[in-house]
C-alpha cells in the first residue's frame, strides 16, 4: 500500500500545486456562472473563460457540465453541513438530534454563497429529468438517507414508532425545510424548523 | 341588476367569440411555450406567433409574460384542483378532508398537461425573487389559505391541538407533496399522500 502511494503521489509539486489552483478556480467560475445566468446558459467555455484556463483543461478532469457543477458544488456544502460528511448526529435524543441538522440546513440554505447556485441546480433539476436524476444520485440521496437511518435508529431505541416508513418519515423533516425555503413563502427560520419537529413527532392531534 | 347585466354584455357576439377563441390559442401557446422552453425564453412575441394573434392582442389584454402566464395557468388548474375554486371540503373528518385533497393534487401534479407548465412556472419562481413573489401571492398563498382555514376550524371542532400555529402545521402535509414531486426522489402516489397526513396527525413517536 505504501508502495502504491508512493508511486500515485504527484512528481512535480509545483505542477501539482498549479492544478489544485486551476480546480479551485473552475469550482468557483462554474458557482457564480451558474447562479448568474443559470443552468441552461452555463457552457464548459463560460467556465475555461472565466476561470482563466483552457476549456481543455476542463474537458481533461469532467466528462460533462454536469459534473463539474456537482463537484463544485459538493465541495462548497461539504465542510458545513452536518448532514454530508459529518454524518447525523445520534445523542440518543431524537427531538435535540433533528432539530439540530434543521437548524444547520436553514443556515446553510439562507446564506448568501450557497443560495445562490442551490437554487440554480434546484431549478434546473426540476424541468430537466437527466440532471435531476444525476442531482438526487449525487447530492439529495444521501442526505436522506442519514434522515431515515437515524430514524431507524431511534425506532429501534424506542423513540418512534415501529410501524412507520422512515423513509416516508424524512419527508415531513425535509418537505417543509425546502418547501418555505424555494417557494419564499414565508421566513425559513430556526423557530420554523423546530416547529416542524416538534408537530411531526408528537402529531396535530389534541394532546390527551 | 338585470339591467346591468344587458348594458355589459357583448354588442357583438360574432366579436366576442373571436376574443375568446384568441384568448384561449393565447393560454395554450403560452402554456406550451413554456413548458418546451421554459420561463426565461417564453416571450410575448413567441406566445403571439404560436397562437396567430397579433402581440398587439396579447399587449391589450396583458401587461406582461408573467400576467398571461399566471392567468393561463389559473385557468389550467381551477377546474380540477379541490384546492382552488371548488373551496376545502369540510365533513367534519380531518384526516379524510386532508386524504382526499392530497389525493386531488396528487393527480394534478402528475398529470401530463399540468406537469410541464408547474414546474416551468415553479423553476422560474426558484431563481428569480419576483416571479415567484408574484405566483406566491396569486397562485399558492391562496391554496394554503385554504388548508390553514380547515386546520383552524378542526382547532374549534377539537380535531386539532389548540396550541399549534395551523400556517406551520399546513407546511406538513404540502412540504412532502411538493418535495417529492419537484425533486422526483421517489413515485408520487396516494399510498405516500395518505401516510403523510397519518403521520402528521398522529405523530411518529411510539402510541400508547
Amino acid at each position: 500500500m505504501a508502495e502504491t502511494e508512493t508511486t500515485t503521489e504527484p512528481r512535480h509539486p509545483d505542477s501539482s500545486r498549479r492544478s489544485e489552483r486551476s480546480r479551485r478556480a473552475i469550482y468557483e467560475a462554474a458557482l457564480d456562472l451558474v447562479t448568474e445566468v443559470g443552468y441552461a446558459r452555463t457552457t464548459i467555455e463560460g467556465i475555461a473563460s472565466r476561470a482563466g484556463v483552457g476549456k481543455q483543461t476542463i474537458y481533461r478532469w469532467w466528462p460533462s457540465k454536469a459534473a463539474v457543477l456537482l463537484e463544485a458544488f459538493l465541495d462548497l456544502v461539504t465542510p458545513v453541513d452536518p448532514a454530508h460528511g459529518a454524518g447525523f448526529p445520534d445523542t440518543g435524543d431524537l427531538e435535540a438530534d433533528l432539530k439540530a441538522v434543521l437548524r444547520a440546513s436553514v443556515d446553510e440554505l439562507t446564506d448568501p454563497r450557497y443560495e445562490g447556485p442551490t437554487r440554480a441546480l434546484a431549478a434546473a433539476g426540476i424541468v430537466d429529468e437527466t440532471v435531476g436524476a444525476e442531482f438526487l444520485e449525487k447530492l439529495l440521496d444521501p442526505g436522506l438517507r442519514l434522515y431515515t437511518e437515524r430514524l431507524e435508529a431511534a425506532q429501534e431505541a424506542g423513540e418512534a414508532d415501529p410501524g412507520i416508513d422512515p423513509r416516508i418519515a424524512t419527508e415531513l423533516f425535509v418537505g417543509p425545510l425546502l418547501h418555505r425555503w424555494l417557494l419564499r413563502t414565508l421566513p425559513l427560520t430556526h423557530d420554523y424548523t423546530d416547529r416542524i419537529v416538534e408537530y411531526a413527532l408528537y402529531g396535530l392531534r389534541p394532546r390527551g
